[in-house]
């Protein structure tokens, strides 16, 4: 007799936990906090310092307690491809200034114009628009610097791979870019594939970065570098519909921010163009697809995973779990 | 008879020349201005660049008949030293590139609030603050953009130093550093020492970065570099004593910004602090100074000097005797 039974396809026991990262985060954490105060500190010469108040709102917009998504995701993606810890560190720290930089900006009176963030007033109301607009500029800078110090530990012709990496990741055709055009459009109807596009330069493009500088410290293969980009992607766009959905269902205590402020200002955002819903569905789906891309290419013939394979299927977890 | 006679000592032919250097300047200046256009027109991708007037607000900033001062002392340090022309002219756009973006900035309502600039409407004016303040960040990243890319045509090493130049004299320990001394001393006195040291910031560093990342880009020796830094230091602080006195003594149209800006906020200024006449006799001297340097050290035994070093001694007469 001819057997029809199919082999039951193998389900993958392949699934992100969003609770190891969250451990694994508070482990790395301080190791990160550590050194963006070391970064800070050695940011200018004393005499520099003590004749204005740059350094301390410097200070203000980078030590703010904030999750350190894109420092935790470089550690995680060097990790997985052997690199060094110490130079990993300095990646995650010119990525925090960025992202630092980014906020501080985002919060002036003439953009999104917010007191608040991470439950603290913002460097503006704490230091005036013009130190924030300047401390700003200057982390900015900062982030520049630290990568092309000499102490970066990785061979020059890599540093200028992780310095244009992180310039095309957060200038006009990255988060800066996706800035405009969310500014542009306040209030005004986009397609779908055209915030697709703007979410992806301003929130996506500096997250994907943050897993490609991670990789470029250490040796991934070709394939591995592919199969880093397209994760990279999914978790990007993941991160930005699960932006949209907080800012529409928490409240401001948990958010550290002021919610439902993209709503009121007529923002283009996955909710608003798909429906809470719809969107949750479509987070649920990036996740997946995250997951699927690092199963397919990163595991094991038998299935197994190493540590840190299983930690980006964490982190996609967490991205997707996170409640602020 | 003993001759008692001493030999005349040799009084020195060499002078700065500033409209030699203007003609110079006339002749490279398109050269610059093409490639800048160059370098916004390939910052976006099409379809990223129709969706906000962030293009449009960088190339406005940038693209102003700015005097590219920096631009041209990179090209001329960079000559000196045999440098690539097609690197000099990118090292000469990151350059104007972030000198633009401290324009812009200084120009928002929250520091200078000023409406003209070079006789335009000032970047805010035309296309609104948020966007003028996202033009400013995106031109900054555009400097480390250009300086990261894969054609810049030196060693990996030499660009990594570009790039940590650079960022050192823009950031929190040099020109941004230097800019909220200021905005923290409208009104206040200052001493002396801390207002040198301010300016040296301000304008000084990057300035005198031009004339190092022009040099960097060919083969100069050790002490043929400690010359160049020390003429570097001079020319730095002489712009900024002349930009001082312009500011004071020029009207508007001339300068093609507001005139007399600085005293009438109260900014720390050489004339404030010395009084018109002591802060022209120091431009002189500093312009003095630099011409030393260059003909003690540059300048062959026979008195001799290549059109090179001339051109540097042409560009201090320039900066002395600006009107704009």
């Amino acid at each position: 007799m001819l057997d029809l039974t199919v082999p039951a396809r193998q389900t993958s026991d392949f699934k992100g936990d969003a609770h190891a990262f969250s451990q694994w985060a508070e482990h790395m954490r301080p190791q990160v906090e550590t050194h963006l105060a070391q970064v800070i500190d050695t940011a200018m010469p004393l005499e520099i310092a003590e004749q204005s108040p740059l350094k301390a709102a410097m200070a203000h917009g980078l030590m703010n307690g904030g999750k350190r998504v894109r420092a935790l995701a470089a550690l995680a993606a060097g990790q997985l491809f052997g690199a060094e810890p110490a130079t990993l560190l300095k990646v995650a720290s010119a990525l925090e200034c960025i992202h630092a930089y980014s906020l501080i900006h985002d919060d002036l009176p003439c953009m999104d114009d917010d007191d608040l963030r991470r439950g603290q007033p913002t460097v503006h109301v704490k230091y005036g628009e013009a130190m924030a607009l300047l401390a700003g500029d200057a982390l900015q800078t900062l982030a520049f610097s630290i990568l092309s110090a000499a102490d970066v530990g990785v061979a020059a012709s890599v540093q200028v791979k992780l310095l244009s990496t992180l310039a095309q990741a957060s200038g006009a055709a990255g988060m800066a870019g996706g800035q405009a055009i969310d500014c542009h459009h306040v209030g005004q109807a986009m397609t779908m594939a055209d915030m697709q596009r703007m979410h992806r330069l301003k929130t996506g493009a500096l997250l994907q970065a943050s897993l490609k500088m991670g990789a470029l410290c250490g040796q991934p293969t070709e394939s591995q570098w592919q199969t880093l980009d397209e994760y990279a992607q999914h978790l990007g766009l993941l991160f930005q519909v699960v932006d949209d959905i907080l800012d529409a269902t928490q409240d401001s205590h948990t958010l550290g921010k002021t919610a439902g402020k993209d709503e009121r200002a007529e923002k283009p955002t996955y909710v608003r163009a798909l429906g809470l819903e719809e969107a949750t569905r479509y987070a649920d789906d990036l996740y997946e697809s995250a997951l699927r891309v690092l199963q397919v290419s990163l595991t094991a013939q038998d299935g197994s995973t190493t540590e840190s394979v299983q930690r980006l299927a964490d982190l996609a977890a967490f991205c997707a779990q996170r409640v602020n």
